[in-house]
């Protein structure tokens, strides 16, 4: 399986001390090491960083560390092959254009036997499962909506399809259209809110601490969203299995557990 | 206006050296400081990257410069603003999915009184004439074949439409699919094949020679084109203004001057 890793706020915050740990675990903390990518919205701009290397050993990595980008929705993602090989068409995250707005997506899980109808509007450029879903999904959202749907309609649309396709298999994802970031946890996904009063914070898979009250303003609120918790010393809010949330202006806004079966084993199975 | 530059190889190339002149454009030996970006294919996979701030000062063109990314096909552009404000969402290169491969574009123009109809398969995120004129073409090409076009049907359809765009002012483009690279010149565009025996090079914008003889392969073969030649001791052809040319395994496999008017001074006028 891979890893993602989200951020939604209320005003364009860097994420160099979140992708300091995260990247540590493509190859190094951890065995995810078949590529990785990350996308910053900036405003309706998008700058999508994508590379078959391991991130503990990427240039691309280095640079992501160094340029603190400001960006209210950002997606990260390492990859474990479990579809598709290592190539750069299969790195997450993917990107597609719908309604003159970026949408980009990444996912952590494996869809069996998942074939959905080819000939829409998008097509998957690699092989991996997360494409073909990822693809289906805006599909599905183009043919039902002539302009860009709100956050709560999305989240319907969304929601519906997510319960076909997590049938197949284990489907934790991110979604984001750089105005809102939805998810969805088969497994494992965890969140944290960073608002005043800031405090100090550390690593997981580093011994690196950084003291937000210094670097922020009272009003900031930052939602950071990971496979498993970034830091040990703050509490991380686990998704339930089979729920989806919907996160804006860097908080949860909507919280909700879909209708219908998991496919077998995805609930509680280990990451 | 913009500059241009592409590289089209029958081998995965680095343009380390060209880049390395071309980006010096950005800000430093000329004043297109208003954004810049580069596409590469990696077979059908493809790293983008764009940046609004000048090429000489992007943290984004360090890495680009350090890291020798191999790739059959290049675009990359630094931009002067004519259209369109200094932000992301307005740098060229543009990417979108066609068919299951990504589609990559980059202009050097400026189009007055160029509004396409909206509404099809793919609409503008940002708003320059530029990325109008792309979706505008990809619209057309989308709605015409069922499946990817060859590229001598390709450039048939592609001539078509650019006698039209090409009646509202300078529109020197570059597009590729990762298999193909195709160009138009209404002003300024220049080319030079590298092949056996190859010989050494130095650029117009810096002090630096590269002995190609030490870097290749006999078989080799690579095509660079420019807005402007980015070396000063090579023959460089210039395409005609009005030609449109088709570049495959790093030769021009196809020029051919349209029919049908050019804009008012388009022709021949100062980049």
């Amino acid at each position: 399986m891979c890893q993602l890793l989200g951020m939604n706020c209320n005003t364009p915050t860097d994420i160099l001390f979140s992708f300091e740990g995260f990247h540590r675990r493509g190859g190094l903390t951890d065995h995810h090491a078949d590529g990785w990518g990350i996308a910053f919205f900036e405003d309706k701009g998008v700058r999508l960083y994508i590379d078959d290397k391991p991130s503990v050993a990427s240039p691309v990595a280095d640079l992501v560390r160094r340029y603190p980008i400001k960006s209210e929705n950002v997606i990260a993602h390492i990859r474990k092959a479990t579809q598709g090989e290592v190539r750069l068409a299969n790195c997450h995250p993917f990107m597609r254009e719908a309604w003159g707005q970026y949408w980009i997506f990444a996912h952590n899980g494996d869809l069996k036997a998942f074939t959905p109808p080819v000939g829409g509007r998008y097509t998957p450029v690699g092989n991996t499962d997360s494409e073909r879903a990822y693809c289906h999904l805006m599909n599905h959202l183009r043919s039902r909506f002539a302009s860009a749907p709100g956050p709560e309609v999305l989240f319907d649309a969304v929601a519906e399809l997510v319960a076909e396709i997590r049938q197949h298999g284990v489907f934790n994802f991110m979604l984001s259209n750089g105005d809102c970031l939805l998810t969805h946890c088969s497994t494992h996904l965890h969140y944290i809110i960073r608002q005043a009063p800031f405090k100090a914070a550390h690593l997981v898979d580093d011994d690196v601490t950084v003291d937000f009250a210094t670097v922020t303003t009272p009003r900031d609120r930052v939602a950071v969203i990971a496979t498993q918790p970034l830091t040990d010393n703050e509490v991380w809010t686990a998704l339930h299995p089979g729920e989806m949330a919907l996160f804006m202006g860097g908080e949860p806004v909507r919280r909700e557990r879909l209708p219908g079966p998991l496919a077998p084993g995805a609930c509680g199975c280990p990451a």
